[in-house]
């Protein structure tokens, strides 16, 4: 394995993560086996506590299974829009938050929590660092994903646990993500919450500390 | 933007991926400040939901901090360690675990709970996607480490509560990484805990199903 990454590879790394985007607007073409493989392939091999592994991928193709979980998200998506007034409640509702439906695939993302119990080398004092690790795989799909030219959208408007009956999960195994996957309509230049105006991106010297929480950083101290 | 990746655009991020590694034996030698920049950079380009962007990164370069953290590692790797007997207690014993001291960096990577609150779009179901959306940021700077030839250890032997004295972590903010950076002694082949034997790597066909848990993929049935 070459050791080294050129400046090439290194620019096309930070460019994945900068292009990357939460997709909700799919165009309803297959996506080929192959190419789903390794994005599956680059999420399995994601850090994990003591190698644990914990994660599973359900892949959803059938139709009738994607109108369960989307009338699941109706029910979740009326409670939400309760909690906001005026323009915002306007907002929220114009937007288009999942492509469950539209996307050829879904994919229901679990954590495993017995996976290689009881003893899971590094995970005897943090026990989420199992679910952390799934995280950790899902963002590596979600960069995979990106170069194959494929879009992905976390629908996090869900009680996940009423994805439990559908897909047959275990009392023992966590939903963690409910992901659309196919080829998207566009890749936004920005985030669609910032291009519509409901949030924007925290300058980075709010987000970085120097040895104790809200100290700045050297980098920005005297800074403007 | 340009859209597209080109096929060696796509093989660089796998092997980004196929390559990155928990790195626990470091050089001493320092990470540039623009270094450390560009890779705090690619964590805060994170997906997060509702854009909430609920990370903070602690940078740690002091030596009696670091101490003080080592110190309660060996605590936790103590208690740890008694969960083993025999030869697997041997094997845990002899497996370098961290490298808080020597990396030049630590990092504590937290997730502010309350940041945008109270209505985050996309949070009031599945609360706990804000700290998803931290162990996103977590994996996209354990990739962007790799391609600058920074290692990464997550240090998961550490009761995370004990960190709050030593950085001043406010209550509503939750640790959910420590990581040892630096450059590495060496980037190994494959994981360590493979290597030593502690723990192999699943067959893909294992982690995937088709519509419902347990299913085998389309891909692999009839298969050998």
């Amino acid at each position: 394995m070459v050791d080294v990454f050129s400046p090439a590879e290194r620019a096309a790394l930070y460019r994945v993560i900068e292009s990357r985007r939460d997709v909700r607007a799919f165009r309803t073409d297959p996506i080929a086996t192959d190419t789903l493989a390794r994005i599956l392939g680059a999420a399995h091999h994601a850090p994990s506590v003591g190698l644990m592994q914990p994660w599973n991928f359900i892949v959803i193709r059938d139709a009738a299974t994607k109108a369960r979980v989307k009338a699941l998200f109706e029910v979740q998506n009326e409670l939400a829009v309760a909690n906001y007034a005026g323009a915002r409640a306007d907002l929220y509702r114009s937007l288009k938050l999942e492509g469950i439906e539209e996307a050829p695939i879904n994919l229901c993302v679990t954590c495993d929590r017995t996976r290689s119990s009881p003893h899971v080398l590094g995970r005897h004092t943090v026990t989420d660092t199992d679910v952390y690790s799934t995280c950790c795989a899902i963002q590596n799909l979600w960069l995979a994903a990106r170069v194959e030219g494929v879009g992905v959208g976390w629908v996090s408007i869900l009680d996940y646990d009423d994805l439990r009956p559908i897909f047959g999960i275990p009392e023992t195994v966590w939903p963690v993500a409910y992901l659309c996957v196919g080829y998207p309509r566009a890749f936004l230049g920005e985030p669609e919450l910032q291009r519509r105006g409901w949030a924007t991106q925290l300058p980075m010297n709010q987000i970085i500390f120097e040895d104790r929480w809200g100290n700045p950083p050297i980098e920005t101290r005297g800074g403007p």
